[in-house]
């Protein structure tokens, strides 16, 4: 039996699911890869906290180094969330040669050029399928369908917080009830603007654009609107027109352009987008062969998070990586904010007036 | 470069689609695999017959022991449609320890434990992707799914040619209207029979029944109700209740009992099934854990079809194969017809009385 030593960084919401995970399927993993998942170090700011899941004491740290300068750890998992030092944790472990797995969408939408670099010139590996839509496979399905096929347009709906106000909204809330009530429930940050701004959204539409079509565009490039200016008497004024209003995240290439855009858009409620409510996400993956594809699944919570990390591991135990196309491997330079403009083609949908 | 050397049994609807994907992305392929995907081979019954694609003669042959006795052949593509030449073909291939790639779901849900059995005495391998829902991956998505998390329910629309059919009776067809428009574009067999009574749609159910429970139903054990009894006044009816009729596969575990049926399902309108529309399938798995993922995409035509068994050959080439589990192999044999019956928890759905 093969091992595989995991050194855990962050054990909150997602780390704590990937820990619960990792102790009940480990046998089952094992005894279908041949290959045991050992949680062996779990490094924390503060290793007293109560937590969901009891980690034993002599597995926890607050010294990083422990984990980044153990030849013994194999996969480096982060999953503290921020920029700068959780840059610095999976760049370090990538020019040590480790396996890196990260939920860190920020990250991974900066910085992938610089870190694919640091992959191919140190022999690691980097996956980030918890960076975009949480549960759903749409990176190596992505990634599996360019073999075969050509994508021309993504679209989806990618941000739980927005979304969940957005339902409540449909359903006849105040935008102050629903803000709330978003709260209430979990589904807002300390510091909500990332969501309610658009980022969170732009940050996975530009890995999956990376994916989908061989270039990296920065999020700060991607043109982004958020859901300020949506009211309840937005969303009344959309279902009167037999529409619901959703954050849509876009992607398209038209005329050898590739155009990414993030915004709230009036849909009808027969389309897809529609019909997905509060954390769940939508991805839609248009094909000149196979046509149509659609995606839908939790974008977010513990399990549906933690869950896409474990995928990841076992991953690196099936010895798989993400395809390097040339155009992937080119990164074109994106252009300035200014010559991005919100998507023309949108037959079924019309961006709101802000 | 690697070669692997492709012996493709018809070259009809699927067969052409399959030639013309591997005729316009073989250099895409080989220069991110590594691999050239030859077609050495086409078996058809009517060489001389014009087709969609340039077939060159010298690769034409009558003759199917050409490509089940060359050792050259590494990979058998069976794609002839029927059960029994097609179980022959396929079973002669394993028993020559070849890999072999199929879109017939009829053999497959009736001789998967069999298959298996000459796939692991003899070392070769099967591949079926295109058997169940045409492009949607759901078979490697449904096997992957199960190392970290547990499927609790599937449900789905899987069949195209009925699901046309009641897409006219919703637009206000007549149920002779639909049969005859469905005809005309295509969506009708010559016998339609698998199609309307259920029974396509109960194959493909058994098949990914067996990926997700890890037991085989054959599906003349499904309890299966075809679309004959659904009439535009039944759809008429649905409608004024903010439903409508769609074809229902589903299975589910309940206290332990593995219970499959097909059958007419009133859908409330905001329902995800509600939403696909003519040749689209979708299928729903819920898990204890990540809660419920929805995949829609064409589940039928050429090029959605031919894309399924591109993608297998992919797997082949990367040294994939299905999951192993303990219980998949376990292969319990079903219990009699009259022992299942249609699910008794639709919160939101009821079956249509005949």
């Amino acid at each position: 039996m093969k091992t595989l030593n995991i050194g855990l960084f962050g054990c909150g919401t997602v780390g704590s699911g990937v820990y619960a995970i990792l102790a009940s399927q480990r046998e089952r993993i094992a005894a279908e890869t041949g290959t045991w998942l050992n949680t062996a170090k779990v490094c924390v700011l503060h290793p007293l906290k109560e937590r969901n899941v009891a980690v034993p004491p002599e597995l926890m740290t607050i010294g990083g180094d422990e984990i980044l300068d153990d030849p013994a750890i194999d996969v480096v998992v982060e999953l503290i969330g921020g920029e700068q030092e959780a840059l610095g944790i999976i760049s370090r472990a990538l020019v040590n040669g480790r396996q890196v797995v990260t939920a860190n969408k920020l990250v991974i939408a900066r910085h992938l050029p610089l870190l694919r670099k640091l992959e191919d010139r140190h022999g690691g590996r980097l996956f980030y399928g918890a960076s975009v839509c949480g549960s759903i496979p749409i990176l190596k399905v992505i990634d599996e369908t360019l073999l075969t096929d050509r994508i021309i347009r993504l679209r989806g709906v990618m941000n739980g917080s927005t979304n969940f106000i957005l339902s409540r909204l449909a359903e006849g809330s105040t935008k102050e009830q629903a803000l709330a009530s978003a709260a209430r429930q979990g589904f807002l940050e300390a510091d909500p603007t990332a969501d309610l701004s658009g980022a969170d959204a732009a940050h996975k539409l530009s890995i999956l654009a990376f994916h989908a079509f061989g270039r990296h565009v920065p999020p700060e490039h991607i043109a982004t609107t958020g859901i300020d200016a949506v009211t309840a008497a937005t969303v009344k004024e959309a279902r009167a027109r037999g529409c619901t209003i959703k954050l849509v995240a876009e992607a398209a290439e038209i005329d050898g352009e590739l155009i990414l855009s993030v915004g709230p858009h009036m849909i009808p409620l027969h389309d897809p987008l529609a019909s997905v409510q509060d954390e769940v996400n939508i991805v839609e993956v248009e094909c000149s062969g196979i046509g149509v594809q659609r995606f839908i699944g939790k974008g977010a919570g513990s399990i549906p998070t933690a869950n896409a990390v474990v995928s990841d591991l076992l991953d690196i135990v099936a010895r798989r990586r993400y395809r390097r196309g040339g155009e992937a491997a080119a990164c074109i330079p994106a252009k300035s904010p200014a010559d991005y403009r919100p998507s023309p083609r949108h037959g079924m949908t019309a961006t709101v007036a802000a």
